[in-house]
């Protein structure tokens, strides 16, 4: 980590730019480099580690669903595109197009996948006869293309990474409980893993996926008050299955269309972990996905006997499988605090000649900036309690933001008043009329996030129309 | 597993037809499906596996070495790619090429990575400008495009997965000692991994990899004694570094270049432990990679306790970290044999009323065929045992293969005799031109495989001018 003459920079405020803040956060905590091409970034070593915990967390939580990783080539050829209607309207027009393959030009263009529904479909008519060989369950982690005018870090990359479940079932019930199970596992990775309070609802018709039949997701209320779809869920009744002729023979020895679902979760999370639990002086990454969890730093390292003490509360938590590391360059301690502060390490050790001789180091708090005086014998034990206690404090901390900032109303000029002195989400009553969404769109600035799978039951009018209807639903600004 | 009416095929003999035995195991042990793309193909749970497998354990050994995950781009600006001339000249001619992003002509073509090397030293001018930002020593596990005329599953695909190590040094003794320390991790972990004895060597001038100084590799033996290039390592100097203007201050406070490496390994592995050690019943997989190492079928299932004590075993196994199943499917034992042969699977444990009486199972080995009464009480130790011996009997029956099927020779007389009898592995001395390199192409169909790094020292004759020389290489046809 140490540099010559490198200083920890100061980043712009998040109260007085948010995305000016973000931008710095990706920047100076080296998540994200730019590349030569638009859109498209670099995973530098820090971003993507945090990538891979997330990967291996989630993967193994996929897994005890009994879904299985596949790989599909990450071309596709546009006949294939075209097969169903929906969907190739939505996607064709961002694709990146291969025209030429080595010095030959294709007889067909095929696009980078945008998503891979299409080859998926593919491949499951080849092994899908009977209904033995129902459910096919399959995931894969790969990276897409969708050719967007604009690009954030994480937020919107021309390139991103993701993984995408795609499974077929004998029937629309099974295929129904696969699509709700798998926004489960989205909403408990959020909790558990990443600290993010969710909201579960379904789409709007307006804002379900290209092909779908429905899509339910996880909305994540941002610090600034915006919201960001998170993980998404679709059912896909038969229509895939048609466009693409796949059938089985059931028990009742007649050939079915299986029925089909598809969910997936983006590179995107790593912008709304930043986006949630970040302040001034930089990232505050959640315990569970930190690649660093613990960073220990020797005080008055020169003196004897203090590095070895560093490098042993190092070892021993490692031993109990704590990402710790130690920081023994020549930087000074206070480069050192500035610097694991703004990469979002939830603890800090210190230790120095005073604490040795006492028995003891101290535990500074990323979240809370709480600092604790902790006795070496009881490390292990501290700094695991303590991890679950950050984690615990930051999704809190989460909820209360997005409590403080949703607000019911029920009038378009109600909507339009909360939103004038501040960003948050807003709820309401929904007639079902794509005109109403318009119309909240065009007058207060907001899309439809989702309609709530807790739903009140309790009778209100559509903000727009004034009709008296029962749906609640999420309106917000969002990423 | 169950299927109505499905039969374990039988296969193509391994010393009938080499060549259709492999693709009859690629398919029936569930490896792999074909797209609708040329060369591009499906990786499907059971191939994926064994991927995910081997992902793990190198990624480990990477780690271990300082290497760090990083993700660039998949799309390489076509000037950035012309960089490096020597580069550029391999690889352009098998390159697919992206000209439409969404419906918009692109105003420079862009080149899915066939490789990243130019990409890497893009970004690593934006991170390196003292000393101390070297090493940089950064890892991908992504998929690169090749289009490639002819095509063959995990040997030759237009698309496949892989990962590139790409490491910048101040020094160039420090460049070379990476190159050869990651030569080392391919080679120890073909042997420990995946049962793979292997030759270490240097590649010539005219193998060597488009730009880089120096090529080592490691060269495997198949069972129909072709050559299987299985990873490979490249000592770049610093020619890159100066092609794309990467200096840093070093400690005189000078401007330096950089020296750089890469290095690869990709699917290919996968086909190579199938030809290793794939039989006429199918596949053979060495245990530590195995995605199931032990498959426990309950005989004659129907019966009160067989289920349940079954299920007691794999349990007990899995408690333990080893990666067991139960098939209690409604096949008949007999076909449930068949079917774990074909896949492979190291172990299969059988277990049926008797046994329950005795108290004891039966294993039986995947790479002899050989069964065993085993104590219940034994079973943890045994298993754990067992799957150490087959993966060092697949050693060891590898590495008498290569033995016998390797010939010295002195003379192209000589080498061609050999080759009209049988394939296999020609050994002699080689004076160093390219001149006779091509000329034991030509004359004798075999291609240089390396130089091995532990040379004789001994003095012979090049075989094909005759002139005195000491350097041992090794000459194959190869896949």
């Amino acid at each position: 980590m140490a540099q010559d003459k490198r200083q920890v920079e100061a980043i712009t405020s998040r109260d007085v730019d948010f995305a000016q803040w973000y931008t710095d956060v990706c920047k100076k905590a080296e998540l994200i480099d730019y590349s030569s091409i638009k859109g498209m970034f670099v995973y530098r070593p820090y971003g993507y580690a945090i990538w891979e915990n997330i990967q291996s967390q989630m993967d193994a939580m996929f897994k005890e669903t009994g879904a299985e990783n596949v790989m599909m080539p990450m071309l596709l050829p546009e006949s294939l595109l075209q097969k169903e209607k929906d969907h190739v309207e939505g996607f064709a027009p961002e694709c990146a197009w291969v025209t030429f393959g080595g010095s030959e030009k294709l007889e067909e263009r095929y696009a980078i996948r945008p998503t891979s529904e299409t080859i998926f479909c593919e491949h499951f008519k080849n092994v899908i006869h009977s209904h033995r060989d129902l459910p096919k369950l399959y995931n894969q982690w790969c990276s897409v293309i969708r050719w967007e005018k604009t690009s954030r870090p994480f937020l919107r990359h021309r390139e991103f990474l993701w993984q995408e479940g795609h499974t077929m079932h004998a029937t629309e019930e099974e295929a129904r409980a696969e699509t709700m199970q798998m926004l489960e596992v989205y909403a408990k990775f959020f909790e558990d893993v990443l600290a993010m309070p969710v909201i579960r609802g379904r789409k709007t018709d307006k804002e379900k996926f290209n092909g779908a039949e429905e899509t339910y997701t996880v909305e994540c209320m941002m610090h600034d008050g915006k919201a960001l779809q998170s993980g998404t869920s679709h059912y896909f009744g038969d229509g895939f299955a048609k466009a693409f002729d796949i059938t089985f023979a059931g028990k009742d020895n007649k050939p079915h269309n299986p029925h089909q679902t598809s969910w997936g979760s983006s590179t995107r999370m790593i912008g709304g972990i930043i986006m949630t639990h970040g302040d001034d002086n930089g990232l505050v990454l959640p315990p569970r996905v930190a690649p660093t969890q613990v960073i220990v730093i020797p005080v008055a390292q020169h003196k004897e006997g203090v590095l070895d003490a560093a490098g042993a509360l190092r070892d021993r938590l490692k031993a109990v499988g704590v990402r710790a590391k130690m920081d023994d360059s020549d930087n000074s301690p206070g480069w050192k605090f500035a610097e694991y502060e703004m990469k979002g390490v939830p603890l800090r050790i210190e230790i120095g000649p005073k604490d040795i001789e006492k028995g003891q180091c101290v535990i500074a708090r990323r979240d809370t900036g709480e600092k604790v005086f902790v006795a070496l014998a009881e490390l292990e034990e501290t700094v695991k309690r303590l991890l679950d206690e950050v984690h615990d404090n930051m999704y809190a901390m989460a909820l209360a933001n997005r409590e403080k900032n949703t607000f019911e109303i029920s009038t378009v000029a109600e909507a339009k008043e909360t939103l004038s002195a501040r960003s948050g989400f807003l709820k309401s009553k929904w007639c079902g009329e794509l005109a109403c969404e318009l119309a909240m769109k065009e007058q207060v600035g907001v899309s439809s996030r989702c309609m709530p799978l807790q739903q009140s039951g309790t009778e209100g009018v559509c903000p727009v129309c004034g009709k008296k209807c029962t749906t609640d639903i999420y309106w917000a600004v969002a990423y």
